[in-house]
């Protein structure tokens, strides 16, 4: 291919995106300036966030413009370097957008390491999702031997680590998610202790049943009727990591039925936290001792994680559509290249 | 008085509640077992979370059963003491509930200092309401020169020491309060920076209008419509410590439109943190340290406070009813005896 593509934003979503709102452009690869490498990507990820960024809307990140790539990370390989810091050949984990190549500084690329995990794993458990999931749990969470932690949208990238940390830790995990597959994987595949599909009936009735002692720490990664079950099971000194709603990202559904006012007594009579985070604000701090961590426990297996991976750039936009519906089942990958 | 009267909960109110819900038992003075302690109150400390205990809810305690006395506080004199560790005339704080004389174990009751304060201020600002105002800032609020505070019922006994403590921290504070004579007090005598009356129209643009930067920390102290208005105006990393939600005890009253939804994306999108908690949580760790650091500054006048005093213990229904629908001003208590 000599060309370049880009998915840029043609339109912004009303509700749930549609492929109107993406584009495909292409034209020539481009040249980097001095000091610049060019990268071509190798495997884009498509994480729920985007969907934020998509629409005009108070969040911590400015909206895409319109004309402008979707946001989206990737791992690529440098076939041109401008840079003393890398060669030509090397891998690096960037944020470029939905497009085959870039041009970037050196500073905004991280170097991925080629070797004990496949290099997929970067864009997941060990990238963004998964350093999502450590940080809720180490700094929001903070699970204890013998609690019990349920976690919503259990099969996906963030959600699957949760639970493996919360294990780790000692504490009983109850996982929610979307499909009895889903559910059947949490439990034989990443050792939860329980799974549940949000769809069950009596759903709150349900979960009641898998969390006889309450809930320590419900980890809030989808939004929706979820919290309605949880707030009632949730313990004195229940922690609550907030850091994904995609639910309520096509903005038309609702958190259950009204429930702002029990949802603050309870937070009063129960001593709850409710902490709203983004994985970046704890970067600085805490991701060298993630690698450190999670880096060979993923790679001893011990961290086990499951992807679903889509062939083509041109795909990206279907992909993320279904994502937003939960039709993915693990982390959502697009292969753009080979390597 | 040579008889002992008290006031038992005669029914559960439905909604607010009415004189009915109290009836005023007479009989006589308790006699002290070995090791025990009798006392004579001499204040009264009335409080909104004993609405809370009047029903049966879901809380951090029991409720009061029907024919015990009402839950609360009080300074009294030890008139006669089987114990090595007080002497009659030793004054203590101890919950012994709305009555005139008590038994108590040596162990529930806290000596009160005579001399630097008058002994109402152990009922309040330097007793739970101060304490709670305190650890509500100290530990989850975390007041920064520069920030904004804003602080609902303002003008009680916590919410006054909520502000005291946030200009003390160098932050800029706004008061809200139930009436143009306690907005007016905030800003005159306690020093902060502006007050707005609740009842104040189109009541969100106000606040915005006294919130240029948004605000850092919400003393989340009185529950109902404040948090609509409050939430939009939540910078990133903002702290909402939650310690009463009075608006919401009655029941009837709702947090305002259905916001449920906004206020996780919020949660989310600005990395907020909502901490509910109740004082007796930090009382180990904390509270020496607020008797050390407070207490000098009450005693200088360096800290101001208020209070509203009513007659005899018969009163204490009637003012409690009040002070849930926002007729006090200042800390309520009753006084019950002569020193």
């Amino acid at each position: 291919m000599s060309a370049c593509s880009r998915i840029v934003l043609a339109g912004r979503p009303a509700g749930a995106p549609t492929l109107d709102n993406f584009h495909v452009e292409t034209g020539p690869i481009p040249v980097p300036a001095s000091g610049q490498l060019l990268v071509r990507t190798l495997y884009l990820s498509l994480d729920p966030y985007v969907r934020g960024r998509m629409s005009i809307a108070p969040s911590y990140a400015q909206p895409i413009a319109i004309g402008d790539p979707i946001e989206g990370e990737v791992v690529a390989e440098v076939v041109q370097s401008r840079s003393s810091e890398y060669l030509e050949g090397d891998l690096v984990r960037s944020k470029v957008g939905w497009c085959t190549h870039a041009t970037i500084r050196p500073e905004h690329a991280r170097r991925v390491q080629v070797g004990s995990v496949p290099i997929t794993a970067h864009l997941g458990v060990l990238g963004m999702p998964g350093f999502t999931a450590y940080v809720g749990m180490k700094v929001i969470g903070q699970p204890k031997p013998g609690e019990t932690v349920a976690v919503s949208a259990a099969a996906g990238p963030v959600g699957s680590l949760v639970g493996q940390l919360a294990k780790l830790a000692g504490a009983r995990v109850v996982g929610i998610a979307g499909s009895a597959a889903k559910c059947h994987f949490l439990v034989s595949a990443l050792g939860f202790d329980a799974a549940l599909d949000r769809h069950t009936e009596d759903f709150s009735r349900a979960l009641q049943d898998l969390c006889p002692e309450g809930v320590d720490i419900y980890f809030e990664n989808a939004g929706g009727a979820i919290w309605p079950a949880v707030l009632p099971l949730l313990n004195r000194y229940a922690r609550v990591p907030v850091c994904g709603l995609v639910a309520l990202y096509n903005s038309a559904q609702q958190m259950g039925r009204d429930s702002l006012s029990e949802t603050m007594l309870a937070v009063l009579r129960r001593s709850l936290l409710i902490r709203g985070f983004i994985n970046s604000e704890f970067a600085s701090e805490h991701y060298s001792q993630f690698l450190r961590e999670i880096g060979p426990l993923v790679a001893n297996g011990r961290i086990r994680y499951r992807e679903h991976i889509v062939e083509g750039l041109e795909s990206a936009p279907s992909a993320f559509i279904g994502m937003l519906e939960g039709r993915n089942f693990g982390k959502l990958l697009v292969k753009v290249a080979n390597a």
